[in-house]
């Protein structure tokens, strides 16, 4: 009996925006979409040789009716208009919504009322903590300037529309997030100061990131806002030892915190201890997005997942940018590998008939609906 | 070829003592069978859609005749006298013996005498090391004098029926057992009799501990007891990172230590770390219970354990508590996640013909036979 | 669709030299070769019991066409001349090279002429740091002079032959390298020098064998030879917590060290952080040799490497040592491996039609004969 996921809409709860039409998309741009390295050589080399690539180009070249190359996919999305490519693309992959991190790459990506004019599907903002702090460090000039604006801003985010918050700690400082320090930060804000450059900072001093993280989970209870926090593999220059959610333990024991949805982003390869987490902690939820579609050993990391968590706390989103081609390959293969995991738990004896497909829909959409303050188009 | 495990009776050499009978049932008692959690909302909310949970439910219904809920059941198991459903239970699941930590909610199970009534099979108990300490820091007035007691209590272990030692440091301080230390051991008492509660109290003082632990183990050394060490997940309040195995590596170094067998008890998610030390420590045994049948990969998990450890060095046993439903769930879905590992084995060529029914047999009573000092009934 | 890789032959990147024919092989030194761990009780009671034993025992049983047992192959090869014999298992196995450690067993080792006249196909060494520093440390006297004599062999190691570095410091005082301190490195060349035996020394030394990596690593660097780091299980006596290879981060963010291959071995149970690696570092290879064929979930660690790894970066190996019988049965295993893993992959929709024997063809040599400056006999 397969299990047929292929209609059912996914409410991609962690992505990014697209790349705006005002430039032509060049192969760099295409091939950027399919790996978090960086080195030119490695995506000149190495990259069309993994198994994600591979199989990506070929699924994208079936449904555009082209050669499976990036040339002749680069030379069928010139052929059409932007908006209507990317439209095209986005009703065939079936998004019931998506819940943007709008931070990063700000200066090329759409804004949100740039994206909600392309994409056929309701658009909702997550407001990442380390881009508005970075931002805040160049506009202000004192730390208790800082830490008063970024207060308004985390405190009143669902009230100007944000769906959750987010943090990227564990691609700066790591997830080993010590108690609040008010001195140590400040002392930190003066040296970021005096030394860092003009504009928006990438910051990565970790006493203001740790401080300005339980701000914002302060912030998130307040407001009964989700807090989504990166785990596992993601940005290029992470440190993987630092990414793992089980570092996240004095955050998941703090009363005061626990009525609010903790989402663990990726959390590949530490997706047991994810399911761990989220087996023991009410409030703990587990998302592959990157996951699925990046690693080819996917369907087993949603076995891993389902291992421990109940069916209610594990969810897939695509975390694609840039180009509607990764949103589309991303809730594709998302729901490949969800089918395949699910039909090897049937066949072990853990679901019949047809309660499957219904483990599938509270992945792809149901569990999103019930955690995020969304409402439905 | 199917490999068939049905009938090969299960030496559990790793569970509690049942629930009493001089109380009812409640939907809360047999919910908290299939989850280390413990928030009451992760309870009503999520368990039921535990992969486990799920199939438990449907398993247990179609043995009793019911409809697959738990209410259902409830009511089945309220309609028979609580021995002869208790006996019916443990007879289809078929236990060559039980080897039961006592020493957890003493307060409402049954006793060695009052189990051994019930049970249709023998009944030895292991010490366990963490609540003997607990009851004694209540009950004796200085260090000298606890350590005395405890010396004589765990050293006569053996004359006294125990087949094994046991340590829950995993889930108090943790694996990163450091050298024996008397006088830090000795404030550490001192901090816990000044502040700590009148009755037995739950330790969890790492230099106290692990003083207590080293003279464990010199006591089971002793006596040839094998030791039982839990690692990986259990306890809900535990710190996982603290639970890795590999952590051990001073303890499993030392020499006068390595004539009786370490027993790593679950060790998920840190299975293979498990498997590498039984590997090269001829001490070290690999057990998987809670992890089978809690995981839902759990077949996973075995053939990651015989991945590096011999098929007789992998051991598999319910660690089932207070509800008979939990042996039963616990011995037949053991079996079936063996069954499922060794086909696949099978299939991969490592196992030949009715190897695999003798690699089941391996796993769920031979080696436990071998390790620890019990007679056959 | 089965996945032939039976024919395709190996380019065995590491591995170690045969046992001298001037002594006969005893039952200790064919067990010997199926296990990391040392212990005479381990070898007669447990490994006999591995998956990976009772297999190689099978398959070359087969192949000799004797009883699957130890004393039939030791008869069987008793009444075969050993070199006849030895090039018998070598061309069945079907290696394209050798790529060797001779550091190893050198007092009871064939030396690289001995070994070239052998087997049926071209030898390579690769210089084992740690040995020469080891031997070195025995012959001079003073820290100076060591450093001089050390830097002269490791930076002429590949105008004399050698097509690798290789460091086996996971098993000594681990992967948490340190910065290069030349100071603390001569007091521990002192102290050595002071309680150390007269002969070759196993280095234990943490300065002194952090900094003798990096001058290996500059040396590599200067001559464009790769650099093999040992990670994962491997020898009995390591800390697999100090083996992750998530600890060479600092070596990998060097970027005088970024153009020339670090080939990751073993790996295992660490696969997926390896794979995590290679999939962001350009310089940065996954090695599966000892995994394939110790490890029976060997397939899965195949497909957790492909997982985020570029087939381009996945290699295979035996890390065979001491008698033809392990290289024979390594070769095999691979390719078995190899093979199911691209069989699920396939399945999966990661590969189409003959993909998965391309794939194939590049973990077994094209991989190997692009990293390393061989050239093909």
């Amino acid at each position: 009996m397969p299990i047929a996921l292929y209609d059912v809409p996914l409410l991609d709860h962690h992505c990014h925006s697209l790349l705006r039409f005002d430039r032509p998309v060049t192969a760099e741009d295409l091939r950027g979409c399919f790996t978090e390295g960086r080195d030119p050589g490695l995506l000149a080399r190495h990259l069309p040789h993994s198994l994600f690539y591979r199989r990506a180009i070929r699924d994208l070249a079936q449904f555009l009716g082209c050669d499976p190359t990036e040339e002749a996919i680069l030379v069928r999305r010139a052929g059409e208009a932007p908006d209507a490519y990317a439209r095209r693309l986005f009703e065939d992959a079936r998004f019931e919504g998506l819940l943007v991190d709008f931070g990063f790459r700000t200066d090329v990506h759409f804004d949100h009322a740039g994206l909600a004019a392309v994409v056929p599907c309701p658009v909702a903002p997550v407001l990442r903590l380390e881009a508005l702090a970075g931002a805040l460090v160049a506009e202000t000039d004192t730390f208790e300037r800082m830490v008063e604006v970024y207060g308004e801003q985390v405190n009143t985010a669902r009230a100007r529309g944000a769906v959750a918050l987010k943090s990227v700690v564990a691609y700066r400082s790591g997830l080993t997030v010590a108690p609040p320090d008010r001195q140590t930060a400040k002392a930190a804000f003066d040296a970021v100061r005096r030394t860092g450059p003009a504009g928006p900072v990438r910051l990565t001093q970790k006493p203001l990131l740790d401080y300005l993280l339980w701000l914002g989970l302060e912030a998130a209870a307040a407001q009964d806002l989700p807090m989504q926090i990166h785990t596992g593999f993601g940005d290029r220059d992470l440190d993987l030892r630092l990414a793992n959610p089980l570092h996240l333990r004095p955050i998941l024991e703090t009363p005061a915190l626990s009525h609010i949805p903790i989402v663990l982003l990726h959390c590949y390869p530490y997706v047991r201890e994810a399911a761990y987490l989220a087996h023991v902690y009410d409030q703990v939820y587990v998302d592959l997005s990157l996951t699925l579609p990046f690693a080819a050993d996917g369907a087993l990391a949603v076995e891993e997942a389902l291992g421990l968590a109940p069916t209610t706390k594990v969810l897939v989103a695509t975390d694609a940018f840039t180009l509607p081609e990764l949103f589309w390959v991303g809730a594709h293969h998302a729901r490949d590998a969800v089918a395949r995991a699910l039909q090897r738990l049937s066949r072990a004896g853990y679901l019949r008939g047809r309660e499957a497909e219904g483990v599938g829909r509270q992945l792809l959409n149901e569990n999103a609906r019930r955690i995020y303050p969304v409402r439905r188009g």
